[in-house]
């Protein structure tokens, strides 16, 4: 037999589903040669996780397409919490905001995981010609750790088999739907394939292709990201674990629309029942609603529910004894499924900063907090721009070590939040005070409303490392594990004047606020000028230049910045001004008592074939028509001094300092930028 | 040879450019069998026009698609008004907001005409199997006159004529553009050709195609709308002629990417210089920018100008003349024409209400003020629901005389407008108030702000008529031309309640304000709940629900409506509750004070499949992140006590009654209401 072809890639992608498409997403943007494989012939089913953070839809407008999720999605406002009266029968106890008012310019969407992919698989195209490869499983990987610093070495060598469409289409369990017909005899689909209690499925693929002797290929590349699900084979071939417990708990899922005289069935509700356990309830677009329903615990013995015990009937019923003395039933039932609550983190993210892990490869929990595809799409958002931003030749690698410190983190602060909130929701209403067993409901209020802070995303806040200037121990604001290597880096670290900007922290998402293009009056929020392209931004807070000790001030930072020895003028010298590092600047004066053409060039470079660039100078100042953003106000930044902050290529901070302090940023950037690219 | 094939069909729209888009665009939702057909093998080109009022963005999201035009387009915000100082030097005398401030929650933005009619395209094809087709001519038109209210008639045959793909590519100038290079030698696209200065080619077309033997074929239809420009092969077949007059004033238009050091280039302006005419400046999407710049007056003989002439060349010139001291000059055009201002009427809009005439066809007058596309397009809006709710028996045929007078007033006000402000535009700056020829700034000023409301689009104010409840004469607020029939009709003419909802005038379209969804607290613009899909709607100012005399008045009102005698029954029997005439409901109570199911079921009709309805009821109230839309408020209507609206199929309101008026309501619908539908 002839051998099979060999080619060469960036980057390797193994894994289509939300955190393999944001991988791929960055790559589309950066111009990264990038292939992404799925073992899956088809895309999407119905079903599946749903919820998006505010974080997240940030990140999707980063990519243009925020805007087609908040159109189709619903849209929640209102959580209600329902318990036990002194009678036992559930009544209203609480209204609380779904999402805290002003964290975001979002609020908590849910929408079909279908379609988000959708949204990813369009953006996707629209920029490069990257095809998602249905079908295709990787079933051997060989990883060359002597080349893993030769930065032009490709040292992961794959083989992928192409399976044959029947071999790609997952098995669904039809004896399981047959025995449990939605109620108006229509099959609703049965999402137990994709449950954790299925079994995996990989190695059955891989044997079954080989016997058959599907064609195979080589593939070799710098860089691969496993994003290929809970059962990951990438993390299986590296030998890295996942380390945490299983819980007893069972949870089931409904997809219906309901018939129903509950009063809050479009609010998302917890309804904690006297005796018969609790129910989320998560109203969903196209009417439907998806019901969280306990249903029982792991059997004694320790094995898995039996499946077939498990079905939409059985899941109504818990649900019509739960919401008890009120009516639900329904006719159209969508899908189902039911999982176990586990809650693991992987021991390592990386091998060698060289193959990466990422969303449920190295983290699973509960569903009910609707983290899971909001955290796994954040693990390849920060992980993107790092690989494609090394392989541009922009930075150093030791950018990428921040993956694990950032993400791994992240995972577990994650878990420890599941694991209190799912302890609250699936334990029963505390009786009295002295009932030690049952949950408080006082308890449960008070995680609700710290868990929404958590559950917006918006409180992600990196540690100290290369590319987050700020104070502090770095293993202990990271994952554990050390961020820099050893040498003499601690001298050099540098930590930026958080003080300067009071609503601007480093290591957090630069918040948004609404801003005018000086040039055109145009409102923009201040996130929308923070594409996702791989740049990265100084954002010049210009304070009050009608101030004339003000303007000399910037009149000086336009002459240091322009410098060609400067590292933002070395690293932009390739592509133009902007290219590389980007330079946005945001006054205070009002809009009308300064004139664009009077700013140092830098802030609004020249272009023989464009002319002057009219999009990079911005006022605090009141609009016509959407009122006054009071951006200073809100960053906490003094209006007539300024100051400047730099913002990374995925919009969290790096550094803050004065106008004066070129030096000390071009010292931040000097520690991980090439100005050579 | 064999006679060419003969089909049927409802609707026959010629042209597929805006007007005939819009038009196509009402059938896709309302089920019409529908061709639509152009001359014409490509779509759309370079430059073309561009403005897009408010009331066409809030038209376009009933379709669903506004936020593609509000996130491509360029948005203005700003006017900025130039003029000489006392030493001749042109220099900033006011800055004007572009939109009036609080009249639509869109502001006036810019956008190639070429992405509008993708827009459509792509929405016909979601909602329909419609599809343009291209390179196809229509060459004879026989009508019927004797079958024009025989409802289920095919009065119209036309014969339809099949181009070959040369045949149908426009013939552009190619002498015109070699003369006159883009500066940076590569040629712009020559706008001349679709310019009112070049020569009409469908008789050439016509010719052509006739002795090469195009295939032709036989369309036989119900109705037929003539969407074919200017030069409106339509409007001859049937004899109409346009009534007008042709000015002297001769402009060029010029699309580049500007170098320049003018101040205000991302600005709207006007610019008047003190000898060397004036300009207008519309910043575009892309970095582009447009020049209108007056170029000559017609020769004197009164023949058009020389076309080779003309050329980016010679506009840019007069550009720089008028913008001295400033420098203006650019690498890069994108497209130019010119034209001679004419405005004109078209004498009828309709032959028997069966072949009607709409945009270009039967108005034409300066580009400048950008409402041509605007009001083209809204020409069809008004007429696509009207012909459709003919074809599907839901109303009779006598709404649609009032296509003629709502439209055709339109077009006189807008010729009216447009004399005004091209004289202004036009002329030269008086030096003086002793300078009677000269324009005097104050005026032009004054003109400008008046100018705005009007090309807003928001200002149209429809005259009483079958389907306009107001008082008044109803050819004086018409075209001039008798809306209804003799007969009885005038005694039983219905006049809605104008003073019981100050914010809402009859006869204009209904203002949107932010209300919330009772069962999910989510907010919305109220226009988003007036999709274009057909329906009537009766909206309910339900009043202050918590007043247990209003809960009364409610209730009896529902009771009202719910009669299986009422119109409303009888005409939503067929296809379901609120499918013909829908119910919206707006309370002021707090939101929490009040149990949607509470209400009488009709407010929230139940389905056996599905449930309760949950998206028919809103409320007044403060929402979690948007504020608080004032909706009462701003509605004009009592908080206490409420009202009915009826609003059309195009939100152009129609009644207004008290709750009590249900006799009134139903002797409204019963004029053009067919119960049986």
């Amino acid at each position: 037999m002839a051998p099979p072809p060999t080619s060469e890639v960036d980057c390797l992608i193994v894994g289509a589903g939300p955190a393999g498409l944001m991988a791929a997403t960055w790559m589309s943007r950066c111009g990264i040669k990038t292939r992404i494989v799925d073992k899956r012939g088809t895309k999407v089913f119905n079903g599946q996780a749903d919820g998006l953070q505010c974080r997240t839809l940030e990140i999707l407008d980063s990519f243009d397409f925020a805007h087609r999720a908040w159109r189709e999605s619903n849209h929640m406002l209102e959580i209600c919490l329902w318990n036990p009266n002194d009678q036992g029968v559930i009544r209203r106890s609480d209204r609380i905001p779904d999402t805290i008012p002003g964290i975001s310019r979002y609020q908590q969407v849910v929408l079909h995981q279908g379609r988000i992919e959708r949204f990813f698989l369009d953006s996707i195209k629209e920029h490069s010609n990257i095809e998602v490869e249905r079908g295709v499983l990787p079933e051997r990987l060989e990883f060359d750790a002597s080349k893993a610093e030769d930065e032009d070495a490709y040292p992961i060598t794959v083989r992928l088999r192409h399976l044959t469409d029947e071999e790609a289409t997952p098995h669904q369990d039809l004896s399981s739907t047959a025995t449990n017909p939605a109620l108006n005899g229509s099959a609703p689909q049965n999402g137990m394939f994709r449950s954790n209690l299925a079994a995996d499925d990989t190695e059955d693929l891989i044997r079954k292709a080989r016997a058959e002797a599907g064609s195979t290929e080589i593939v070799k590349a710098k860089y691969m990201i496993g994003c290929d699900g809970a059962h990951s084979w990438t993390r299986r071939q590296i030998g890295f674990t996942m380390e945490g417990e299983q819980t007893d708990y069972i949870w089931g899922v409904l997809d219906i629309i309901p018939i129903t005289n509950f009063p809050d069935i479009r609010m998302r509700c917890a309804i904690h029942s006297a005796n018969s356990g609790s129910i989320m309830v998560i109203p969903r677009e196209n009417k439907l609603v998806r019901l969280y329903i306990q249903i029982t615990t792991t059997e004694k013995d320790g094995n898995p529910v039996e499946r077939a015990k498990i079905g939409p009937q059985m899941i109504l019923k818990s649900a019509q004894k739960i919401m008890h003395p009120y009516q639900l039933t329904y006719e159209y039932c969508d899908w189902w499924t039911a999982y176990q609550i586990g809650q693991r983190v992987g021991s390592n993210f990386s091998l060698n900063e060289r193959v990466f892990l990422a969303g449920d490869a190295v983290h699973t929990h509960s569903p009910k907090a609707g983290q899971g595809m909001n955290v796994s799409m954040q693990d390849t958002f920060n992980l993107g721009w790092k690989i494609a931003s090394v392989l541009n030749k922009i930075c150093t690698r030791s950018i990428l070590k921040t993956y694990q410190s950032e993400r791994r983190r992240v995972a577990q602060d994650l878990i420890a939040f599941d694991h209190r909130w799912s302890r609250l929701c699936s334990g029963r209403p505390a009786k009295d005070v002295m009932d030690e067993e049952g949950i408080s409901m006082k308890e449960f209020k008070s995680a609700f409303e710290k868990g929404n802070m958590f559950a917006s995303g918006i409180a992600v806040d990196y540690g100290a490392s290369v590319v987050v200037a700020k104070a502090g121990d770095l293993a202990e604001q990271g994952d554990g594990t050390a961020v820099e290597s050893a040498g003499g880096d601690h001298k050099n670290r540098v930590v930026g004047k958080q003080d300067l900007a009071g609503g601007i922290q480093i290591g957090m998402r630069m918040p948004s606020f609404q801003v005018l293009n000086q040039a055109d009056a145009r409102p923009w929020q201040f996130q929308e000028l923070l594409k996702s392209n791989g740049r990265w931004r100084v954002v010049v807070f210009a304070g009050d230049l009608r101030d004339a000790e003000q303007w000399a001030r910037l009149t000086s930072l336009g002459e240091a910045l322009a410098q060609p020895s400067t590292l933002l003028s070395r690293c932009n010298s390739r592509a133009g001004p902007n290219s590389v590092i980007e330079v946005l600047t945001i006054h205070s004066a009002p809009r009308t008592a300064i004139a664009l053409l009077h700013l140092p060039d830098i802030f609004h470079p020249f272009s023989e074939r464009e002319g002057w660039d009219y999009w990079k100078v911005f006022v605090d100042d009141l609009s016509y028509h959407e009122g006054h953003g009071h951006a200073y106000q809100n960053y906490g930044v003094d209006p007539l001094k300024g100051c400047l902050v730099v913002v990374r290529p995925d919009q969290y901070v790096s550094w803050i300092g004065e106008l004066e302090d070129v030096g000390e940023m071009e010292r931040f950037f000097g520690r991980f930028m090439r100005a050579s690219a």
